[in-house]
C-alpha cells in the first residue's frame, strides 16, 4: 500500500506554517524554508501533535539548493508518494518609485515567484503524476499568488512582475496537467495576513478580524487538495470583509 | 438561542439539490422551484435522512410569486435566522444565431438571472443581516454563475447577457455587504453538472467524470459558508478536469 | 456605385455627438435621441458643415419606437448601405444602496443598455452584413461601455448589471459576426465625460484634462472604424490621465 | 523650439518595422535591433522616403548593451526630446511540454519581455518625463503584447511568464506615469502577422487578412500615440477577423 506526504515551500511564513499545520493532519509533511530557524517550531509542533514532520532548508530562488534539498527529501521520504505541493516562498517586495527600483529588485521578484515556482514544479509535478491513480485526492499543485498576481498597481512594479509570471506559469501548468489528474491552482490572497510580520502593519485600521487569518487559508487549501477531480477550481480569490476590492 | 436555516432557490436541478442535502446535515433548510415535483423528492430525502426541509413553488422571476413564498417562509420558519441563501435559479438558455433570437429570449435570461436575483437579494439579504452577529458562520448569499458568466460565445448571446448581469449584481453586493459581514460569492460552473439532463448530454466524450459531481460542487458552496469573515472568496471557478478553459 | 451612412443612437449626448460630427466629415449620418431637441443642434452643425445629417426621434429601450424610427431611415435613406452604427443610448444610473433600490432601476438600465442594443442590433446587423463586400472601411457596430462594464462596485449595482449584459452581447455579436466581416467592438469609458452635464461634476479635483473630451472619445470610434480586417480591435478602455484605475 | 523623436526597440521585425516607418513621417526614429542586419534595411527605406532614420545594435535583455546604445543616441540625437518609445523586443517563444523546458527557456523569456522591458523604461521614462509639457503628443511608452499576455495556455509556460510579468510592468508604469503626462499602453496582438516568418506559418487555413497586417498596428500604435491625455487608451487587442477569441 501507498503512503503519500506532502510538501510545503516557504513553510516559515504564516500561510506557509498554518498548511503545513493542516495538512500534516493526514499526511507526513516537508516543510522547506530559507532557514530552519523559519520551519524547526512547525515542525515542532506538528510532531507535539503526534504527526510527521521534515524540515529542509532551501532557497526556492537556486536550483542547487533545491535539487539538493530534494536529493535529501527523496531518500528521507522513500516509498511515499506525493499527494500535494505547496508553493507558497515569497521575497518580500520592494514598493519603490520605479525609477528608484534597481534591476535586482525585479531579479529577486522573478527569481522567487517566477524561477522558484518553476523548479519546484518541475521536481513535484513527476511525483505527483506518479500519485494519480492511487492517491486519495487528486494530487495538486498549488500556489499562494497575492493582488499583484492580477493588478499591477503603481509603485508595484517588479512585486507585480513576479506575481504575474507566477500566475502564468499556474494556468499554463493547470492547462496541460489538470486532464492529466493532478490539480493546479492559485489562490490570490488579498489582504494583508495576520501573523507576527503581519500584526506589525496596519490593515483595515485595525478593525476586528480586518486581517486575514492564515489558519482560513490553510483550510480553503485542504478544501482546494480535496476536491474530486470532476470539480476542481482553479482560482480564488481570499481577502477579508472589510477589504476593499 | 436562536435558530438558523437555509434557503435554495432552484432547487430542483442538480446542484440546487445536492446543495440542499449538504446544507441540510447543519441547517433546516427551505426549497424554492417552479414546480413542487422538483422539489419534493429533496424535501422527502432530506427528511428520510432526518434534517428538516420545507418546500415552496414559486418562479424566482415573477415577484408577486417570490413575495408570496417568502410571505409563506416567514411564518412557517418564525423564530429561524437566517444563515445561507443560495440563488441557483436557472431559466436554461437559447443556442442560436443572433439574428433567430427573440427579444423574448433576452428577458427569459435577464428575468431569472438577472431580475431573480435581485429579487431574491432583496428579500435575503435584510434577513441575513440581520443575523450577522449571532450565525454560527457568516451569513452568505451565494450564487451559482456559468462560463457565460466570464465569456460571451458566439450564439451565447442571450444567455451570456443574463449570466454577465448576474456577476454584476453579485459583485456589486459583495462590495456593499461584505463590509457588513454578509458574504457574498459567485461559484463560476464551468461544465456540465451530471445530472439525469446532463447525463443526456454529451460532455468531453464521456471521458470518466468529464462532467461534474454536482455533490462537488455542494462541498464548495459549503466551504464558501463556513469561511470566516477575515477570509472570504468572492469567486472560484468549478470545472472537470479535462474540461478545456 | 454604393453610397454609405452611419447611424448613432444615443445621439445627444457629448459623446453621441462628437461621433456623429466625426462620422458626417465622411458619411451621411443617422442620428437617433429621444427628443428632437437632443439631435437637433447637432443635425445643423453637420449641415452647416457642409455635411449631411437626419434626426430621427426614437425610445432606444421600446422595440416599437425603434421599428417605427428604422422604417422611416429605410426610406430616407433608399440607396444606401450601411458603414457603421454606433450605439451610445444611456438611461442614466441610479447610485443608492441596494436595498433602496427598486426593480425599475433595474429594468431601466437593463432596458438600455441590453435590451437597446438588442433591438439596435438586429436592425442594423443584418444591414452591416449587405455593405460588408462593399463598404470602405468593414462595416462597424461600435458600443459605448463604461466602467461599470467590467467592474461592479457598490451602490452601483442595477447599473452594473445593465453595462455588464451590453458587454456580453457585445462580445457575443463579436464572435458571431467577425468573421463575417463586421467590426464589432467595446469602449470602455472610464472617467467624466466634459459635457455640459459633466462639467457640472466634480472630476479629478477639477485638474486641466481630468475629463475626457469627448472628441477624443469619436477620434478613437473613427480609429476602430477604420481598422482593416485583418486587424480588428474588440475592446479598448478610453480614461483620463489622472483617472485612478 | 525642441525637436522630437521617437524610438523603437526590436525594430527588425514586421511590428517593428511598420511602426518604425510609421512614426517616420513625423519625427526622426531610432532603431534598435540586435543585428544590424536587421534594422539597416527600415533604415534605407525610411531615409529614402525622406524621413531620418538611426540604427543601433543592442540586445534588450543585456543592460550592458542597452546602456551602451543609449549613450550613442544621446550624443546622436543631442538637442532632441523623446515623444515616443515603443518597446517591440520579442525573444521568441519555446512551447513545449512543461517538463522539457529548461530554466534557460524561462530566462530567456523573462530576459527579454521583463527585463529588457524593465531597462527601457528605465532608459526612456526619464525623457519622456522630459517631453511632457513641449511634446505635440503626449510622450507614449507603447508596448506590444500579446495572447500570451492574458493567456497561460498549455505548453507556453515560459512564454506565457514573461509576457504576463511583462503587462505588470505595463500596468504599473501606467498607473504611476500616467498621471505625470506620459502614456503607457500595452497592444495585446492576438494572431499571427503577416510578415516573411509569418509567411511561413499557417494562419486561419490561409484565409485571406487571417494574419495581421503589420501596417494596421502600426497605425494602432500611431492613433495611441496621438491620444489627448484626457483620453489615454492603456489596453488594446488587435487580432484578425477571423481569429478565435
Amino acid at each position: 500500500m501507498s503512503k503519500f506526504y506532502a510538501i510545503v515551500a516557504g513553510a516559515g511564513s504564516g500561510t506557509g506554517a498554518s498548511v503545513a499545520l493542516r495538512f500534516a493532519k493526514t499526511y507526513p509533511v516537508v516543510l522547506l524554508a530559507r532557514k530552519s530557524a523559519n520551519y524547526e517550531p512547525i515542525v515542532q509542533e506538528i510532531r507535539a501533535a503526534g504527526g510527521s514532520a521534515y524540515g529542509y532548508t532551501a532557497d526556492a530562488s537556486d536550483p542547487a539548493s533545491v535539487d539538493g534539498a530534494f536529493a535529501q527529501i527523496e531518500k528521507d521520504l522513500q516509498g511515499h508518494k506525493l499527494a500535494a505541493a505547496v508553493y507558497n516562498a515569497n521575497a518580500g517586495f520592494a514598493y519603490k518609485p520605479f525609477l528608484e527600483l534597481k534591476v535586482e529588485d525585479l531579479d529577486t521578484s522573478l527569481g522567487t515567484a517566477a524561477n522558484g515556482l518553476f523548479y519546484f514544479a518541475q521536481k513535484t509535478l513527476p511525483q505527483l503524476l506518479d500519485a494519480v491513480s492511487s492517491s486519495p485526492h487528486p494530487p495538486s499543485l498549488l500556489v499562494t499568488g497575492a493582488t499583484a498576481s492580477i493588478r499591477g498597481s503603481a509603485k508595484f512594479t517588479t512585486f507585480a512582475a513576479g506575481k504575474f509570471a507566477q500566475r502564468a506559469i499556474t494556468q499554463s501548468l493547470a492547462r496541460e496537467f489538470g486532464p492529466q489528474g493532478v490539480h493546479v491552482a492559485l489562490a490570490i490572497i488579498d489582504g494583508v495576513i495576520d501573523t507576527p510580520w503581519g500584526k506589525e502593519r496596519t490593515a483595515n485600521n485595525g478593525v476586528a478580524d480586518g486581517k486575514i487569518a492564515a489558519e482560513a487559508i490553510a483550510e480553503s487549501y485542504w478544501h482546494l487538495h480535496t476536491q474530486p477531480r470532476s470539480a476542481f477550481t482553479h482560482e480564488l480569490d481570499i481577502r477579508p470583509y472589510v477589504e476593499k476590492f
